[in-house]
Parts: C-alpha cells; sequence; structure tokens
C-alpha cells in the first residue's frame, strides 16, 4: 500500500500456423508497446545481408551453439531443415528480474519448453486464422504455388492442433481487432497478482 | 476455423476493502460493457424503498434462504450482521453456459466458495487503493468519524491480506487507469483458450 508498485516481467509468446498473420500483428504490437522487446535469438545459419549479431540475431558457429545447449544456457532450441535456432536465457532472465517484458516468436515446442523452464512466467497466445479458406487465401497472395499450399496447410493442421495448450487464443479476423486482444491480454497479464513483487508475503 | 466462435461465460469478481473505489469502479465498468451483467443476489433482509425483488435483489425469508442452501441452490453466501446474503446458481449456471458474463461484487470469502462451486469460471480481481492515506482519506471524505475509521481501517488491512488469492491485483490509483485495466483483465479472459467451445478437442 505505498510507493511505486515493481512487479516481475514477463515472456509473452505469440505462435501461429503460418499465413495467420502473426508477423503483422507482431509487428504491430511492438510498435504500440514501448516497453514490450523482441527476444533475440542465436542461431547457426549465416547473417543475410544486413543482419547484425546482437540485433537481429546472435550469429554462433555450431560447436558454440551445442556448447550452450550443454552448459543449459539456452531456455529453447529447434532444429529447422539444419540450422538450430534458440532462446538465450541469461538476457531473458535478466530482463524479467528488471520488471521488463519480452516478446517471443516461437512455434508450440519452443513455447512447450520456455514454459518448463520459466514456469509462471510464460503468456502463451494462439494466433488462430478465422477459415481455413482464409489461409489458403493469404498464402495463394503470397505467391505460394499449389504443392508448397498443400504442405504448408498440413503444417498449419498440425501447428493448430496444439492450440489448446496456450493461455489465450485470438482469432485474427480484422487485424486491429487481433491486435487490440494481444494488447489487453498483455495489459492483463502485468496485472496479475503473482507478478506484483509489493504483494509478496 | 469456421463460422463464429461459441464460448462459455465467465464469472468476474472485485473485491475491494471499503473505500478502494470498487463501486465507481464496478459502475463504470457495467456502463462500458454492454455485455456484462451484475449478478443478483438473495437476501434475507427487508426491501428498502423502491427496490423490487429480481431487480436489485430476490428477497425471501429466513427459512427460505436456508432451504436454498441446504438443497445447494446457492454458489456462495455469507452472514452479514445477522442478514444472509447469497448468490442464486441456477441464473449463473444458465448464463455461463449461454456465453454471458457476470459481475459479482462479494469479498474475499465469497470468492474462495465462487472458485469453489465453479472451478475455471472464475476471474478473480482485487481493487487495491494505492496508499494506506488515501484510503483513510476515502472514508473521511464519505464523513466516517475516527472509530468508525477505524474500524473499516482495521477490516480494510483483514480484507487486503487475502488479495493474493485473486488472480489480478489493480491499484486504484486513477479510475479510469483502473477501469481500463479491469476490462482489459475481461477483454483477455473472453480470449482465454479454456473458454473457446469451438476448440475443444
Amino acid at each position: 500500500m505505498t510507493g511505486p508498485k515493481p512487479r516481475r516481467g514477463l515472456c509473452l509468446v505469440l505462435a501461429a500456423p503460418s499465413g495467420a498473420g502473426k508477423t503483422s500483428i507482431s509487428r504491430a504490437l511492438l510498435a504500440a508497446e514501448p516497453d514490450l522487446h523482441l527476444s533475440i535469438s542465436v542461431t547457426t545459419r549465416a547473417p543475410r545481408a544486413g543482419e547484425q549479431d546482437g540485433v537481429h540475431y546472435f550469429f554462433r558457429t555450431r560447436p558454440a551453439f551445442d556448447a550452450m545447449i550443454e552448459a543449459g544456457e539456452l531456455l529453447e532450441w529447434a532444429d529447422v531443415f539444419g540450422q538450430r535456432y534458440g532462446t538465450p536465457r541469461a538476457p531473458v532472465a535478466a530482463a524479467l528480474a528488471r520488471g521488463e517484458d519480452v516478446l517471443f516468436d516461437i512455434d508450440w515446442q519452443g513455447h512447450r519448453q520456455l514454459r518448463a523452464a520459466l514456469p509462471g512466467d510464460v503468456v502463451g497466445v494462439f494466433i488462430m486464422p478465422p477459415r481455413r479458406e482464409d489461409l489458403v487465401a493469404r498464402l495463394r497472395a503470397r505467391g505460394d504455388d499449389r504443392d508448397e499450399i498443400a504442405r504448408r496447410m498440413a503444417e498449419a493442421e498440425a501447428e493448430i492442433a496444439h492450440a489448446g495448450e496456450f493461455d489465450y487464443c485470438v482469432v485474427n479476423e480484422v487485424l486491429a481487432d487481433a491486435v487490440a486482444t494481444v494488447r489487453a491480454i498483455l495489459q492483463a497479464a502485468r496485472a496479475a497478482t503473482a507478478r506484483q513483487l509489493w504483494l509478496a508475503p
């Protein structure tokens, strides 16, 4: 009942089947929420033109990446077509302790690992395309061909099968509404009793 | 991934020590949220001028009230200075099944009973006065005398000791901000995966 109210930060995870509009939501969210920062992943893939180490990714060799796994320095990691991607533990732990919130763009497997690594700190949001046809249309609009669309639809169904593991499910019918709902989820999560350090007994 | 999305309703509980501004928040919330309805309590106390049965309260005799307890028809109840107040189960159960949300103005004991009666359906919000002195000032502004203020402050401390049992804790520093946070909590709770009936396996 006194002074400013210190709280613990949180990990906001956005997951979605490809074509559900997650990238647009993520961008709008970061633009609207100056106190939310995107987690920087570590990867074994080579930097592309313009990508800077420590800004877009932490670029590491495969042996260096695997040493981080061994040392328990990754909160989650995955192998994607032979390249490894992961989330370094130290910067996230430091952000949470400072009361800062971190956004994660990972899939259901990363979400599961993150929840296990940081129980109580993760707020999982699954972005759902409103209709199957919308997903097909979005993939087609991206220029994907028929085989690519069939493959991505199968991947999407597999991802959607895990929607139930997330705390929230936001249907992306209208982008602005979906962004508003994710912002409400963030605002609510910041007010969660479990994060109010000043309330601790 | 098709059509409108049916969901289960929820019970939004606002609890607070007296003087924390709960009544103002509750009024503003009901005005801003047309799809949120205040639960109508059943009571043994006599109607006051202008109070209608089934609108402000369900007015019942003490034997009729106790028969409801016996029959398991109350979700929660309490004895307040010799008069009994409770929440009838049937209208709330019907509202939740229709996907409607119900607001409850009850204390921590009612909140505990409600959670036990409707596990998974309750979203508990504790409204906190920002500073001890603000609480005293608000009680004084209501015209309470010194003894009354001392008694109410002791009651407030006892209520605050249970804040940790609620899902959320909202500090009522600025009324409009507190209302916005409670609305965000409601919007988030409506998007909870567990309430999306269309997602059920």
